[in-house]
Parts: C-alpha cells; structure tokens; sequence
C-alpha cells in the first residue's frame, strides 16, 4: 500500500539518525538559551491568509473544509506564522522570547530530490529585539547547529531593503523582480533575464539589475544606493561585527527568500561543495506579530531544514545508517533457561542497558541470527552451566571478545564498554 | 487569533515537562529493545479504509481531498495502521520486528477536559511473535513507562473472544453488546441496559450479560465458557504469568476496546484515584498487516496517552510548571561591558551551559529583572572589575549565596551545582 506523492516513513536505520541530529541541534538552540514550545498543526485558514504570499497561499497550502464546523483549516505552512499567532495573542509574554520549535510542516510543492511535502523544521526566534544582536546571535546558532556535524557552510546575508530602495530609484517596482531573481539558482541569469523582459523590463534596465544584484561589497552598495540604504548598510555591518564566523559569510544581493513577511536582513546557508540549495534560512519579520493582532513587536529568528541536512550527511558519509539502538541480547541455549533469561532480562533493562529476548520459541541457531541481523552489539548466551553458577558468557560482536564473567561483573564491564562509544 | 477547536499549542512551561515526561517514555522504550521509527502524518484515505470500524471512519478521521490529485487524504488516526501499511509493504523485515513511535494523531472528536482533535499518542509494537512473552513484554512496558513517573496504576485485562464466545453461545450478536459495553464508563449499567433493550434483547438476557461481565475470576469464566473459551483463558495466565507486577493486573471482561481491529487479549492502563479514564492501552490484532495486503503476520501493542498523564500529573502534583532550561544570564553592568559579555557568552555556551545575554541594550536593573521574570538560576554580573580582573560575579538564585571568582573557576563551579540537580 502505497503513502500519498511527497509522504515518507522513516524506518529505524534512518530514524535512529534523525533523532541523534535532531536532538544535536536542539541541544545548540538550549545552550544559546532558547525555550522549547510547540504549536498547533493545523490553523484556522483565515488566521494564515495573506502571511505568506500569493504563490504560497494559492498553491503551496493544504487547506481543506471541517465537515463538521464547516471552518476552513490548514496545515501549517511553517513555524513562525503560528510563533507570530501565539505571541500576538499572549501579551504578557516577557521579552524578548526566545523560542524554539522543531516539527513537521506541509507544502503542497512539486516533490523532487530532498522535497517533499511533510518535512521537519527546526526553527530559533527571538521576538522583542529590533537589534542587530538579535540577527546575530540566530546566524551565530545556526552556524553552530549545522557546523558541529562537520558540514562546511557560507551564510548568504542580504537585507531586502537594499534592492527595493535602488529600483524604486530607478522606478522599478520590486516585488516583480523579487519573484524573478529567487529563481536564479534554478534558471540562472538567461531565465531571470527572459523574466523580466517579459514583465516589460528594457534591456538596459535589465542589465543595470545583474550590475546591483552582482555586488559583493557592502561599500559598493552604499556608493550606488546613497544615503537611503546606509541605514540598512550599517545594520548589516553591525551585525557581521558580532558574528563569529565571518569568513563564513558572504553578501549577497541576490537573495531574495521567497517568503512575503520578512521586512529585513535576510539569510540563508548553504552548504560548499553541494548542489542542494539552502539548508537554513531566516531573517528578520518585524510586521507579522502586528499583522496577527498583536502589539508593534519586532522579530527574527531562521528554520533549519535538516532532512536535507540528514541526505547530504548521508551522501558525504557524515552520517552513517544504523540499524539498532538496542546492546545486548539474550539467547536461552535451550528451552530450560527461558524463565531464567526473562529474569536476567529484567536485570540488564534495570540497570539501563538496552535489552532484547526471545519472543518466538525459537531454538539458540534463530535467536543468535536474529541478534546478529539486527545488529546487537552483547550477545549474551545462558545455558544451564551459566544459570547455576550465575554467570554470563557475552560476545562483543564489536570486538569479537568472548567474556565469562558473574552477572554483575559482566553487567558492569558492558555498561563500561557502551560508556565508551555510548551516542544516545 | 484563535485556533481551531480542540487544538491547542503548549507554551514553554508544559512544553519542558512534556519533553521530559516524553523522552523518560522513550528511554523505557529503548530499554526494552524497541527501534525508533516515524511514519507520515497523512494516509490515502483508501488505506484507511475498512480498519477501525463504523463510528470511526465516519465521524471522527478527518479526510480531505488533495486538490490537485484528486485523491482523498486522511490525517492519521492512530500510530499503529501506519506501522501495519510499513510492514505489509516490507517484507523484508527480520522478525520479531520491535518499533516504537512518539508523535501527533488527529480526531475530530467533541473536546472536553482531556481529550483533543490533535494529540500525542506513544506507541510500542511488536511485530511477529504470536506468544504471550509479546503481550507481557508490551504490559511489562508500559507498566514501567508509566510507574516511574510515581502514578500508581491498574491494568485491565481481558480479551473479547471470551465474551463473543460466551455470546454466540447465547446467540446474541457480540458486535452490538461490545458498542454498548464500551459505554459503561460513561454511562453506567442503567445505560448499558437500556441500550441493549433497545436493541431487541430481553430483561433476562441483559441480567445474564451483566453477571458475565462482571466475573472477576477467570476460573469463574472458564466454568460458565467451557472448553470454547479455555484456550483464550490459558493464554491469558500465561501473559499473567509473565507480568513483573501481577498485583496491578485486574481481569475485567466489561473491557471491550473501541477499535475494530484487535484480535485477542486486550488491556488498559488505568491511574488509581483518577477519573480520567485510561492512560493506556492495547492490544493484539493478528488481521491487521494481512489487511493492508502483506502475509499473516501477528501483532501486539500499546499506546500511551501522554497528554492525559501530563494533565494528572499537574493537577497531583507529580509534575510541576517550569518557566526555562536557561541556566546563566549575563549582565553587563554599563554599556562598556557589552562586548566582553558577548564573548563571555560564547565562551558559557561552549562549555555546555545555557546562557542567555542582553540583546535589547537594556540597563542593568531591566536585565536582571529580565533574568528573574524567566528564572534563570545563575545571574552573573559583569562590570568593569570584573573584566579588568578576568573574574566573574555569580548570583545562585537557587542558595541566594553570591559567588566571585575566576573565570574559568566560575564555570567549574556553576557546572558542578547544575550537574547536581541536572535534569535535561
């Protein structure tokens, strides 16, 4: 039976992975001092239109009609949106409120490598700070977060401001060109040209945006933009200043992100040396918890996309498959000793190690490949001699040791090889 | 903006316990020996179809139709189809196949204290094995997941071959008996009664239904069942038999389960001196993965209610609210000693403690009243003295005692009082 376009399982080879890259993050975004706190799946659709633009709202969102109530609901679109909600609606909150989220959203896009349309996000923001602290301290997490792993990153930053200001210079509007260069990378300047040629764009004009958008340095675009982007300029020096990787970061005008609320600095990382697109993005949204019904709060914060994280890491052997949390499993020799094995099963589980028994009757040859197909580390064999001088003979399947030793010695001696390679 | 009704988000105070409750859940999972394993949120609606009976798929699974492939989806209404539809789709799984899931369902039920349209449910299967070792292992299970919480708990035990033998021995239709049973919480004997007699079964009938039911022996059960009955009963000493603590075990034949598809012995997890209803429960069905078009492959397990527990434990008291896992905040005593705070920070960070800086340039006294409001336990200030002399000024909020030392002495020290009363 197959699972509708875009939907996965993960399996345990896959999900024990996950997991460990998952809490790795997490354990970054706890250390920087940010709050767990998870919102609703599903939100009343009026309460989502006209966050996200027209692309997002007209294609991308599952929404659907309750039966029942005859509302309209939707599955989120992302984490921030509801993040907005909440905190438009809790004005008591002390700020700034520093929150993260890690969980499933819904695009309805086009599924195709490292797309699909369930897929997790883990999402810092700090809401309260109209400071270039705030920007900072979200590119300095996400950088920890993915760079622990060993991936190495260039953090995109631009600030949207910057472009609108010089077209609207020009008397260019924005948004058109916006919707073009975000698809750059996909068709590169030929397409982005065609684009807006199309929307009645004059060559040179045209010409004249590839010149902006190409430029590198900060000083540049203060020299072509004049006094009106210098603010934004600053802004995003002082933030560089605070960033403790700034050979990591490039400036970049032709990030646009395609989301409508962001209202200044944006960024997005992508990894060096993949073909993948971004792996995290963010920037700053000061309008959305306003456009909520809430009080004038200013807001930034990035999403972490870690199943594109978790594919590259499994590509480039930064992430290896395994098949079993699970450390030591018990073999009854023969049938005498089952009572005696669910006992000793009991023991090891007390004390914390990850146990498995027999489950099926089946003779010792079974259980002993059952143990080795899923791949436990102890495999721990009772026989009558063990069970009546109380000992235990395990096999290091890692080492290949064969041990013999009284049950609480063989259980301690586990305990302290698994504290030596212990993950999670 | 409100949300849909029967939704909810959970704000960082719950949301910290709730990730400690869940992942202590999870670590009695993985004792055990269950894998890891996560499934899509959203079925074909097709898939769905037909597995967890009338009152289910008509009222309370929220389909919609995919408005580009015109199929019909349907959020998930239990974790353990999804694993059923893996496994028959896998027959490449070693056997017994031991997973464990954690993560939301939807029902479109009536809210009321306790019971949402979106929840989390933690589920252990084993996959496989046809033994009551599986059945007691699940028990065992979730009796230890539960318990170590400090909730004392009954379980209920029964399986619905005994009283569909035992009724079409009467020639009565058992479907019709379990529907109104299943009410008896609820409703009482009155309204069970009334139920049955509205279904055409006679005052005599219904008084012998309700002695059956309410046989607390199952040798009582035997002698009135016969031999019909008496394989089922030994099956069930037999999972008794493998119970660690068989003083929770109550036998309870008025326990019938809402879901079409168990097979065999089913049981609930109840809390003592809580009218709450089940916590838990579970159950065999050996029809399921052959359903979804795989071989005939038994399967046995249980669901844990984790919000139910949670709400109980708050309102016992085995839970508490906390406000923030920050463990240090650093104040910067004038403006000149920003930038030394922010390095400072850094340096807290990596070495593992969570630390949270001034990002709003606040004075000293807003910053300290900040780090109050959310509680963090080391307050540490940082003024001109202590940056010319490389020595840090720490507030313990837990002892009230004011500590000054060393930088590096500092940071030993705060880690040596978190490590000893470290939670997550």
């Amino acid at each position: 039976m197959r699972l509708p376009r875009g939907f996965r399982d993960f399996p345990p080879e896959i999900e024990i992975v996950r997991q460990r890259v998952i809490s790795s993050i997490e354990e970054v975004f706890r250390r920087y001092g940010f709050e767990p706190m998870e919102t609703s799946s599903i939100e009343l659709w009026e309460t989502i239109k006209g966050k996200y633009g027209q692309e997002a709202e007209s294609k991308l969102l599952f929404v659907f009609p309750d039966f029942l109530s005859k509302e309209w609901l939707s599955l989120r679109y992302d984490l921030t949106a509801p993040l907005a909600r909440y905190v438009a609606s809790h004005p008591e909150l002390p700020l700034p409120f520093k929150r993260y989220e890690i969980g499933r959203v819904w695009r309805h896009e086009e599924p195709q490598r490292g797309r699909y349309r369930e897929f997790w996000q883990c999402d810092a923001d700090i809401v309260g700070s109209s400071y270039p602290e705030a920007d900072a301290e979200i590119i300095n997490l996400i950088d920890d977060a993915i760079s622990q792993f060993g991936f190495e990153i260039t953090i995109r930053l631009s600030d949207r401001r910057i472009l609108s200001s010089i077209l609207s210079k020009m008397g260019i509007d924005h948004v058109q060109v916006y919707r073009a260069v975000d698809k750059l990378d996909k068709i590169g300047w030929d397409g982005v040209s065609r684009e807006l040629r199309d929307q009645g764009l004059k060559d040179e004009e045209i010409e004249r945006i590839k010149e902006i958008i190409s430029m590198g340095k900060i000083e540049d675009v203060e020299r072509v933009g004049g006094d009106e982007v210098r603010e934004v300029t600053r802004n995003l020096l002082e933030i560089i200043d605070l960033v403790k990787n700034k050979n990591k970061v490039v400036f970049d005008l032709s990030l646009v992100r395609g989301l409508d609320y962001y209202t200044g600095p944006i960024y997005e990382v992508v990894l060096k040396d993949q073909r993948i697109g971004s792996v995290a993005g963010g920037g700053r949204y000061d309008n959305l918890i306003k456009m909520y019904g809430g009080r004038d709060i200013p807001a930034t914060g990035a999403s972490i996309g870690v199943e594109r994280l978790i594919e590259v890491g499994f590509e480039t052997g930064i992430f290896k498959k395994e098949s079993t949390l699970t450390q030591a499993y018990l073999i009854s020799i023969s049938e005498k000793n089952r009572d005696y094995c669910w006992d000793l099963c009991k023991k090891l589980r007390d004390e914390g190690i990850r146990t498995a028994v027999d489950l099926m009757r089946r003779d010792q040859r079974s259980q002993r490949e059952h143990a080795r197909k899923i791949g436990v580390r102890f495999l721990i064999f009772i026989g009558e001699k063990e069970e009546k001088e109380g000992m235990l003979t395990v096999v290091d399947s890692l080492t290949g040791e064969r041990i013999y030793l009284k049950v609480e010695d063989a259980i301690t001696e586990m305990k302290r090889r698994l504290s030596r390679s212990m993950k999670i």
